[in-house]
Parts: C-alpha cells; sequence; structure tokens
C-alpha cells in the first residue's frame, strides 16, 4: 500500500509542510527508517534525531521546525502514528468463524453468530458468547460465563466459571481470569479456605496482558471498569475495583478490596495495600509502594508513596546521606568544643 | 437454601445477640448487603458500618455491642463467615469422574477411584493419580509423578517430570511446578546450564495460587511443606523448603536454598536473597527485601528488612529528610558563626 | 552408573587429590550426601560442611586443604558438578519424534527431521520447525514462525504470529513471546490502541523460564541475543534488546526501548526504566530500580540504583536516621543555647 504524504495528513486530520506529493511505503522507527517510510517523534528524546533518520517524512508536533524533511504536522503525533500503521501495516487475522472440531463445547453453550473456536479450546455449561468473538487455542472457559462480541481470547488464557467479559476485550495468554484470590481464615492450628463465591466483571474495551491473574471476589464481584488497560504479570486480587480508563502497568500488584479511580495510571513494579482507595486521575510513579489512601489529581512516587516532588527530594537528600552523616558527626564535635569553651 | 440465625450460630459455636428466629438468604458485604441477608465485620476498619448496612444480622465479635441488629457472636467472625458461605452457597462443581476422550494418558499410568480428567490434559508415563483428583483442561503433568487423592488441578497448569503432589492440594491456572531453576555456570566464554535432576515435593493440604513457579532442585529437592499457601505470580527457587501452613502473598519471590520456617507469613512482593534462614512464626511486610537470616517470632519490613518498629522509625525520618537536610545546613552555618564569633 | 573418582578428574579436567580408584554412584549435595557420593563446594557459606557430609568425596576449588576426604580438586568447582551430573544421572528424555494425532498443523508448515510434536499442540500457517525441534502438549505457534533446530518449547508455552526463535533455544512453560505490548495513545477521551506490527527474535542458545513475557515490538524489533538467559515471571516489553550472554534473574521488568550490553547481569525483582541503556558486563543487585542509562563495567544497587559501595552506606545509614534525627534536633537546642548565651 503507497499513501501519499497529504493523503496521510487528511486521514489523521493533520497538516503538511513541504512536499505532499512524496509517496509513503509505511512507518518505521526513526532508528531504522529507510528512504520512503515516515517516522515520528512523541518522545522528546528522539528530537534530535530528525536530521539523521532516513525517513523520508517526520509525524511531528507543531512545535518541530526547519527539519528540511517533510513533516506530517499534528497536535499528537504518537496517535497520529499508530492510526497510519493499522492504516497501512496492520494486517487482521482472517478467523475461519467457525468451531473447530477439536474443541470442546459443553452443553447448554450460546454462540453467537461468527464466533471463531480454535481447537483445544474448552467452554464450560451455560456460556453464552458474543457475534465475532474468537477464542484461540487451548483457552479455557468455566461453566455459566458470559463473554461479549468482538472479544479476542489469546492461547492457553483461562477464565474461571460464572465471569462476564465484555465486548472488545482482549485477554492476553496464560492471563487467568476470576481465580479465587489468597483468602484464608486462621482457625488457631492451620487455615480454613475462604470459600470465593463472587465473581469477576471485566467491562467493554478493556485489555489485560499475558500472565496476569483478575481474581475472583468472595462475596461481591471485583470489576475491571470500561476500558481499563491492565498490564503484563499484573496481580489484582479480590474485590478490586479498577476505574474506566485507568492504566496499570506490568508486574505491579493491587491487594483486596482497593477501589482504583478513573483515569488513574500506576506504572509497573507498584504495589498497593489493601482496602485503599486511589481517586481519579491520580499517576503512580513505577516501583512505588502505596500504603494509604491517595486523593484525586495527584502525582505520587516511593515506598511508601508521597506526593512526587517530595519524593524526589527525598532520593537525593537519601544519596547524599553518607555525607550529611559526616557532617552531623562534625557538628556534634564541633559544638561539643564551643561548649567546653563556654564553660 | 434458608438457615435461621440460631441455626448458624449452632453451626459455626456462636451465640444469638438479638431475634435468633429471623431467616437467613445467605452472605453479602457490609457495603452491599440486602435485607435477608447475614453480614460480618472482620475488619476494624468497617466496624462503623454496622449501622448503615442493610444486612438483617451481622457476625461479629464480643467487642462489638449495642448494633441494634440481631448478632452472631463469634470469637473468629471471618472463620464463621467462611464456614456460613461453604454451607450457604457454595456450589461444589459435579465432576463426570471419567476420562475425556480428548486426554491422552502416557502408558504404564496409575488412575485412582473416581479420578476426572477433561479433555486436552496429557499425562506422562508412570504416573500415579489418586482418588477423586481433577485435571482440569490443558493439564501437563510429566512423566513419573505422583499425584494424591483429592487434588485439584485447574486450566493449563503444568506439572514438569517426576514431581510428587500431596493429598487435597490445589493449583490453580497456569501455574508450574518442577521446572528447572535459573541456574548458569559460567565456563569462561558463556555458561553451562545446570542439570536439574532433583525434584519439587508439593505436601498435602497446599494452595499454589496461578501462574506461580515453583522450581525443582537441581539436586535434591524443593519442597512446600503441609498446608502452606502461596500466592500468585511467586517465584519459589530450586531447593527452597516453605514450612507448614506459612503463607507467601503474590509477587513474592524466594531465591535458591532458603529454608523458610512453619507458620511464616510473607506479604506481596516481597523478595528473599539466596540461601537465607527465615524462622518460625516470623511475618515479612509487603515489598521488603530480605537480605539476611531472620530470627523466629519477629516482624520485619523494609528493604533491607529490618525489625518493623525500627523500620517504621526510618520511614519517617526519609520522609523528613529534606527538612532534616536543611536544618543540618543552617546548623552548619550557625556552628561557623559561632566558632567565628569565639575566635 | 559408577566412575572412579579418577575417571571423573579426567572427565572435567581437575585433579584428584587423595585415593581416586574410589567408586563414585553419582551427585549429590552437601547436607544430603551419603557415602558413595561426590559433593561439591561452590559457596564459601558451604566450605566448613566438608568435615561433616557424608560424601565420600568433594569437588573443591584450589585453595581448599586437608578436607580428611578425596578431593576432586579443578579450578571451577561449580562447572565441574555441573558436568559431572550431566555425564552421570541427567537422563534425557526420548522423544518419539513424530507429530501426535491430537496436534493442529495449520497450512504450509515446514518441518525438519526428527521433529516431535506433541498432542494440543497448535502451528499455524507458514510456519518452519528445525531438526529434532521439541513442542510439548499444549504449545501454540502462530502463524509465520520460524522455529531453529534443537530447541524444545514446553508444554503451555506460546509463540504469537511472526516471530523468529533460534537453534538450542528453550522455552519454558506458559511463557509468552511476541505479545503485543503495553502501548496506548491518549486520544483525549479514551486510547487508541497502538498496533504492534514488530516482532519478537530469540537468537540460539536463549534460555526463558516459566510464565515470563517477552513483548513484540510496535515497529521493528525485540530481540534476545544469543546466550541470553531470561528467568522466571520477567517482562521485557517492546523494542528491548538484551545483548549476548546476558542474564535476567526472575521476577525483574525491563521497559520499552531499554538496550542492555552483553554480559549484563540483571538480580532479581528489579524494574529498568524505559529507553535506557546499560553497558557490557554491568551487574545490578537484586530489587534495584534503574532510572539512568548505566555505563558499562560497573556494579549498582538500589532504587533509584547507584553504584553499589555509595548503596550500601546509604543503607546503613538510612538504618541509623531515626538516632541521626535524634542528634540533630540536640544538636539543634545545644546551638541555640549557645547562641543565646552569645548575645
Amino acid at each position: 500500500m503507497k499513501k501519499t504524504l497529504t493523503e496521510l495528513a487528511d486521514y489523521v486530520g493533520g497538516k503538511v509542510a513541504g512536499d505532499g506529493s512524496i509517496e509513503i511505503l509505511g512507518v518505521m522507527t526513526i532508528e531504522d527508517a529507510a528512504e520512503g517510510y515516515i517516522t515520528f517523534v512523541s518522545n522528546q528524546k528522539y528530537e534530535n534525531m530528525i536530521n539523521e533518520t532516513k525517513a523520508s517524512a517526520v509525524i511531528a508536533a507543531p512545535h518541530i521546525k526547519n527539519s528540511g524533511k517533510p513533516l506530517l504536522v499534528v497536535d499528537n503525533p504518537y496517535l497520529a502514528y499508530a492510526k497510519i500503521v493499522d492504516l497501512m501495516m496492520n494486517v487482521k487475522p482472517a478467523h475461519p468463524k467457525t468451531i473447530a472440531p477439536g474443541a470442546t463445547i459443553d452443553k447448554n453453550v450460546s454462540l453467537g453468530n461468527g464466533v471463531t473456536i480454535y481447537p483445544n479450546v474448552f467452554v464450560g455449561a451455560n456460556c453464552s458468547i458474543g457475534d465475532n468473538t474468537v477464542l484461540y487455542p487451548g483457552v479455557y472457559i468455566g461453566e455459566d460465563c458470559k463473554i461479549g462480541s468482538d472479544t479476542e481470547i489469546f492461547p492457553n488464557a483461562v477464565v474461571y466459571k460464572a465471569c462476564s467479559i465484555g465486548n472488545r476485550v482482549t485477554i492476553h495468554s496464560n492471563a487467568v481470569i476470576g481465580s479465587p484470590s489468597f483468602g484464608y481464615a486462621p482457625d488457631g492450628k492451620t487455615y480454613y479456605k475462604i470459600p470465593h463465591v463472587g465473581t469477576t466483571v471485566i467491562e467493554d474495551d478493556v485489555d489485560i496482558e499475558p500472565n496476569t491473574t483478575i481474581s475472583r471476589a468472595a462475596l461481591g464481584e471485583t470489576r475491571i471498569k470500561k476500558g481499563a488497560k491492565i498490564g503484563c504479570l499484573v496481580a489484582v486480587a479480590h474485590s478490586v475495583e479498577v476505574g474506566e480508563n485507568t492504566l496499570i502497568v506490568a508486574q505491579s500488584g493491587i491487594a483486596g478490596s482497593v477501589k482504583i479511580g478513573n483515569n488513574v495510571t500506576i506504572a509497573g513494579q507498584t504495589g498497593v495495600s489493601g482496602h485503599l482507595k486511589i481517586g481519579d486521575n491520580t499517576v503512580i510513579g513505577g516501583r512505588s509502594g502505596v500504603a494509604n489512601d491517595l486523593p484525586p489529581n495527584g502525582v505520587f512516587l516511593g515506598a511508601p508513596a508521597m506526593p512526587i516532588k517530595k519524593m524526589r527530594k527525598c532520593y537525593a537528600a537519601i544519596a547524599r546521606l553518607p555525607e550529611m552523616r559526616d557532617t552531623v558527626k562534625e557538628l556534634t564535635k564541633k559544638v561539643a568544643t564551643l561548649e567546653n569553651k563556654m564553660k
């Protein structure tokens, strides 16, 4: 597929600076780009590479000037880049829209139109699966689940019984939805296992990356709200609520009964202790440990997490702690000397 | 199922305060409870909700008074709640107790009575599987494994060859038992892979959550002792020993050859360095990094882990480090001024 | 299999100190060893056990003297131990070298000689699989993948479409290779999913442990170079490059576009922020958080990571912070007293 720069600018709602008639073959990264390709700059770190890249054109924000190369100028270059890749390069797989002979469909399962079920899939009794949904090989869906339309569940992902999965949801390989959470009542000698009769609800447009576990509630539900995105190797415990369009990045862990607002970002390897509330629009930096409720619209970092400016000062102070210790020792001596002189 | 409050109190060994004749339909959380249901308070944080909940009765500890609602008074409300849910709401699945046609059972496998093997399971040669054990779809059991009775292995979990799994063990989806651990001998140029001819032993009544890996020993064994519970996304390396009734919460990692005592609790996202010993009954707070042996009966926190009271003081001091730095700077100036005056 | 101590010394290029004619039945750990077995000491911590072990001989470095037991003296005891275990105890599985009836092979797949494909495997269209490669039960290989020779992919591991896997690669159970990474362009209201049209390349002799995810690039490639070893539950994001013979230990996370040099060691539970560079031969201690580029040949620790000597001083200072705070408070009072006296 070839497109002129002007055609691409029109497609993403941008403007051309330079020759709009050049033909673009596709998108490449700024480091690897070859002649005939367009690239993009969305991270300041790479802006100085515009003059070095071999790309024939660059998708760039309005503040980029005088590159010497044709530009596709747009307010959100990252979004424009994604749309152009989708247009020119993203070949969607053609699923057979059939039930493979090697799949097992238990009794009383309702299948929508255009559903694809690959070999070695197991769908438990009383499930319903919406139109055009794809279950890749090795997927397991427990009994009494409701799966929406246009949803994709990738190989070997597992959905335990009686969960609800929305429309246009993506669940990647080896993710586990609806397993019982880590709950044990000590009985004096050993542990009584908490029965998990609640469920997990994954709303529309949620993405869940590989090897992530979203546990079910003991009572009630664990709920991942519309448009939330959960990275790989994340642990979401029982009764957690994740707000709309919230992002939880790889290897983070959310303990039981935490309520996370809308449009929150939780960066990678963060932990949130149980029963906390995190307000809307709050951002939590990577490797943080959240031990208290966090208000909306804040930016937090560290373990225990603090407002990011304060935490950065603490980090700087920690790096100079050994020198500070020496200073304090010296001051102690000097003060003792002064005290002696004053006696 | 309906039960009177008195019947439930008798069932869990508690007492009724108020009208014991009311009929209970089931258990709900204190936030969501509707009329006709019983709820429970086991976390102090929720005690003040007793007067707000719509539940018709509350399972509560003896110190809760005057709620205005009928109470089921019991020393351990959390345990009582779990038992009542099991009694009234926990529908156990009815497994077919057959070998599905789509399963593969290699030669010389011994199967107990009432075993259920679902489709797409693979059981290697020379395995034995005890009575009433359930292997869900997609489970893989390598050759020469011994699986006990009344054990459940959930979809797509994997047990490598020659492991031993006890009775009443639960292994959740996509957990991996008995894979070789991360062991490489540098040979000057690259690495020589350490052969892992040891095994993994999972004793009776152990639970292992989804996506957790319990590696096998290079020599000898990795052993998870009776009643231990291992959370999701945990890494347990070669030759580790986890004591009886010990809890290891989600995303923790235990490096090679660590010996953990009985009744230990290791909270989430903790790391324990190799070859350490952790004494019985010790508790390690979340996100800790254990770099030294820990004695029994202690409570530790932080990275590197310290006694929790000390660590909390350190956290408090870190939060005030920037101010302290300012104070030290000011003191330095003042002392210099004093020294000058004294010259 | 029995070997004399002299035969074993010859096999690993070492020397015997003591009676070389004794017969060795196999290798056991120093704690568990029985008469007739050889053990080894590669960790200083265990050197004092040489006199306690029941082993009949010990593989030891030249600095070990006067043990009273026959020694197999060799510069690298750990390597020698691994080679002897491989020789005497490591029974390699005999794979059937056939395609199991329960496997699904899509159209236009090229299979080398001696390939074993177990039941419930799915191989997508247009894949090629090299000689003697083994795909264990439940493995999924997406379309257009190239898998090398003598490679083993363990049960339920998943390789997404259009990835390239080298020769003598080991991918353990439930690892996920080539899934799209966590990439979303905010469009003002919600997120536009970044299409991932790049790939993942796993070069020769790479090992990937269970439940690890190696994401594909959005454009270009994620590349794990020859001989690198990736531990379990590790997250490697889009466009990362991991150098030759680099080790990344369990539960570490590498964010997008990080470039890691050759022979680097990243210990467990470490996080590396996006777009960073880590130089050759650098070592990063466990639970570190890398927030800046790191030069080659260094040793770093902590979060944020610092040179290890400095970080250790900081840790020591943190442990004494509460006392230091008291000292500073006292100094403040004393200085105020002195200032008053001087007025």
